[in-house]
């Protein structure tokens, strides 16, 4: 069909200066990234903790929450819509569905800074050209990216859900510092010792960010 | 990959309560269906201002937005992603896309009512099946339905984007109303005769609902 190029914008919308008037604070995407077991989704709900007691509107994008219903799997899908239907959108493991996982998460924490929202997101995303991509899809300023650079030892010491043992025993396959690569931030907003410093820290540290670039006022909203 | 099954909810995550209080309110999705020119968009972009305008916390999802980023084409996949990414990932226009371009939608305005918003939504949504799985996803009183009841022969007259011409052409297939059928909502909660009314006063009808549902309260929030 020719709609595809047909897409126009809708004249009518709430501005993004009415909607960071209503909240109190600006939107943006705070994009976590780093190994399994870094530390990411704690310091994320830390800080939506954080954020929602000054008042700040926030939510957290995380695997939990996005593999059961957004990027669900073949798994989940083949019950609610068929076969061929899971064949077709189910989202695997392979490169190529990471690369779609990312490129989704990325599509929608941009919806959520266009509503007014800090959003959260926690996912490994390994690879810098999709965080890259993902970047590049937002204004200057609005996508926060924070590494969470903890020691592949140290992951593989806490291995949260045995992720990593399993990979060892090579149950799971292409597994992120295992037999995938990970890629670090070559320019990240901010990096984050999760090895040495606890989850409430570190999640003042992004709170600091916040306020001096000018997204959430320094004093609480309420 | 193993992952399909391992995944489980995060322990540590802002309660709806918690976030409710916050808002002021309570999140939903305010699910807009009807033939292309019935108005959805129309009323659901005036219903954010006015909910802008009371201080309660929303967001539209329609085609301008969403098919913009979340669920490209292939023909805006292939520029940043390349070929056999945007075959297997880019939305066309078939049943089966238009299946999972509904179910995405759904999951996003999901997403955005347990971060506490309202949510607007404005899509055809021409199949009743399709709207009853994403009804199914979300907790009872979540998921409000609005039918946009307009007769197909004032939203051909209106015409905004000229579509139903080039669907009388025979330029489009499948095009909703003409060559594929709409299925009107069995117990929708809400009818707006859109022929009728302006959408300033269609607009106050929702709100009203809500009011009366307490979604928001009935004082403005500021």
């Amino acid at each position: 069909m020719a709609h595809d190029t047909n897409v126009t914008w809708h004249e009518h919308q709430v501005s993004p200066e009415v909607r960071a008037r209503l909240h109190g604070h600006k939107g943006c995407v705070i994009w976590f990234t780093g190994l399994s077991g870094s530390g990411k989704s704690t310091v994320a709900n830390t800080l939506d903790h954080l954020l929602s007691h000054r008042g700040v509107h926030s939510t957290v994008l995380d695997g939990d929450n996005v593999r059961h219903g957004l990027n669900a799997g073949p798994g989940m899908l083949r019950e609610t819509h068929g076969e061929a239907f899971a064949e077709r959108f189910g989202l695997g493991f392979t490169a190529i569905d990471r690369e779609e996982n990312i490129r989704r998460i990325g599509a929608v924490a941009h919806l959520f800074s266009q509503a007014g929202l800090v959003a959260l997101t926690a996912f490994i995303s390994p690879y810098r050209q999709d965080r890259d991509l993902v970047r590049a899809t937002m204004r200057a300023g609005e996508f926060i990216e924070v590494y969470v650079d903890t020691p592949l030892a140290v992951c593989e010491e806490r291995d949260p859900k045995g992720l990593y043992k399993k990979a060892r025993a090579g149950e799971i396959k292409h597994f992120t510092g295992i037999d995938d690569p990970y890629e670090a931030p070559v320019a990240p907003e901010l990096v984050l010792y999760a090895a040495e410093k606890d989850p409430d820290a570190l999640a003042h540290e992004v709170i600091d960010y916040l306020i001096a670039e000018g997204i959430i006022p320094a004093a609480p909203l309420r």
